[in-house]
């Protein structure tokens, strides 16, 4: 199993390198939750709270949304298979390109999958809604929209997700929508899907990038349709949260020291990057909205070999070639603090200088 | 969801109580683990090996079964689950009185499910080897036998599973062991199904109940079919086993004194407990084989009358009425500390003998 860009496990001394791969928050593990991991080993004796109510408690508290169409998970993946098994789509429509654990996960319920792509404008990738409701008046089930979207670091507007979802609602299809990122921007609050309240939408949510905690498990996620809330309820698996999981949501959700940090140490690195960056002959950018940018090669350098050109330095990228809808001239860089950009920024423009 | 004896969260002061419905190791959290876990919090940052390649190398040098043949989940549960997804039988066939989630991921499925009653000995239940016989010739895809059996903590015999294992070959009937005790038996690896290395029959050990560790999930599990397995591997979510209990597993496997202590505990209080409880006058022991032991009431007194006079005095027991073949005369001991065991021999002593 490759599943993810940050697969160190694979390269050697995969732990000692710079990790542009694995889009995680440099400012690591917040301080409130190692000590509540601390403080509450000898909670493992028992069994996590099987209907997690604390947990929930503080993600309804942040968020703002009712605790009855809560769902926490390991992860926000196992939110997205749960909610792919549950509403069991015959044909899905994916935009793209995006991240590949949707298209698994349809696979297993036989989903038929088309994709969409994203238009592309001249700074960015931008979400084509009109075409979307074209397609969407076909058969479709499922629309699945990754938002922001990773791998091309463009945000879909609420305005344009709920027109979509207009078009959705009249022919029957679902909206599954991954915001995965979102609360990498200051304002994610605002421009997420839950303000939508729609029985229509599940929108799932993560921990695991802006705490910088791939290793913990936590995600969770919104429904408004109580029925369907009532089948993924029924086909989860128990206690798939550990109690570090459960006892930390809380703590993080409190921490805004940890939250202001983030969103002052990217607002300075994106710009940072995309300015620096931006100097480099040979390649294109698409303006990113969140911690990690999409980069197209022009130089004729495929993305596995400066891949592996930089690897020799130490530092690993994204190669994007596997993404559908991408092709081998694509990579994804996450944003890191300043002097792992700096570096890295510039053996990458040594590369391609010389290439 | 109320699924377990050890559901605290739903008592006031749960955790204050002493836990007898929670059958878990009392020595309590290994120092081993502790430290694992301390030294690696900032280890989070990263994803878990998908392939938990160490995990399984360590399993495989404790267990001596070939890596090919492990199965990694979060906790013996997500495993019990994934298998019976994967082999989908239409018609089940479950020895009990046993553990109740096995029923609720077969109704997933939607298998048809049969109950076929352990017997009853003067001092213990047993497996009714010839009736087990008789009854898999009928049209069942699967068996499953928990062993040792929770609540009744008997063994099926090695030789017992082997006998049963030919005739469900010759009549296309998998079988699942739930081995989820077994490690509290000193002779545990000897008496495991794993020796039989039958492509028929699918293992899952648990590492919960031995090392005290509910609150980190981590299970194992063990198949001889490739075929089955490339169906489990591709239906298993990503990352489900977080960063502690993967690099905890082989730090507990490594433990050999937190094992001799446990089994010495084990092989003192089992005994202990089994000839004090054996002096009460209106009830019948189970003899026990692991860490819990099924006790029948006889004096009229219902399991959750007992229940809440226990409650009263601090003490939690798990009441069996909703387990199926059983009734509301039947509870479930776990077997604790000595202070603690004999604390609870005497409470319940003194409410039998006044009713």
């Amino acid at each position: 199993m490759d599943l993810h860009g940050g697969n160190i496990y694979k390269i050697k001394d995969g732990d000692k390198m710079l990790d542009y791969s694995a889009n995680i928050n440099p400012l690591k593990v917040p301080r409130s939750l190692k000590e509540s991991i601390t403080n509450n080993i000898d909670k493992l004796i028992n069994y996590p709270d099987p209907n997690y109510t604390d947990l929930k408690e503080a993600i309804a508290k942040f968020t703002k949304v009712d605790i009855d169409n809560i769902l926490v998970g390991n992860g926000a993946v196992e939110l997205i298979f749960i909610f792919i098994k549950s509403i069991k789509p015959k044909k899905t429509l994916i935009l793209g390109p995006t991240f590949a654990e949707y298209e698994r996960a349809l696979k297993l319920v036989g989903s038929e999958i088309d994709y969409l792509p994203y238009g592309i404008g001249d700074e960015s990738y931008f979400t084509p809604v009109d075409k979307v409701k074209e397609e969407i008046i076909k058969d479709y089930d499922l629309l699945i929209i990754c938002n922001p979207n990773n791998p091309t670091g463009h945000l879909t507007d609420l305005e344009d997700i709920k027109e979509i979802n207009k078009i959705a609602i009249e022919n029957n299809c679902k909206l599954l929508i991954d915001e995965a990122f979102i609360d990498f921007l200051p304002t994610g609050e605002e421009v997420s899907a839950k303000n939508l309240q729609s029985k229509n939408i599940c929108v799932v949510r993560a921990f695991t990038k802006f705490y910088a905690i791939p290793g913990l498990r936590l995600g969770f996620g919104f429904t408004w349709d109580i029925e369907l809330k009532k089948v993924m309820d029924a086909i989860k698996e128990p206690w798939s949260i550990n109690t570090f999981a459960s006892l930390g949501g809380p703590v993080m959700l409190a921490d805004r020291e940890y939250q202001q940090r983030t969103y002052r140490w990217l607002e300075e690195e994106k710009e940072y990057i995309y300015r620096e960056l931006g100097k480099v002959e040979g390649i294109k950018l698409y303006k990113p909205q969140v911690n990690f940018i999409l980069v197209k090669l022009l130089t004729g350098i495929k993305s596995h070999e400066l891949r592996e050109k930089l690897l020799e330095k130490g530092i690993i990228i994204r190669d994007c070639q596997n993404f559908r809808l991408l092709d081998h001239y694509h990579i994804r860089l996450a944003i890191k603090d300043r002097e792992s950009n700096a570096r890295m920024v510039e053996e990458l423009t040594k590369i391609i200088n010389s290439n």
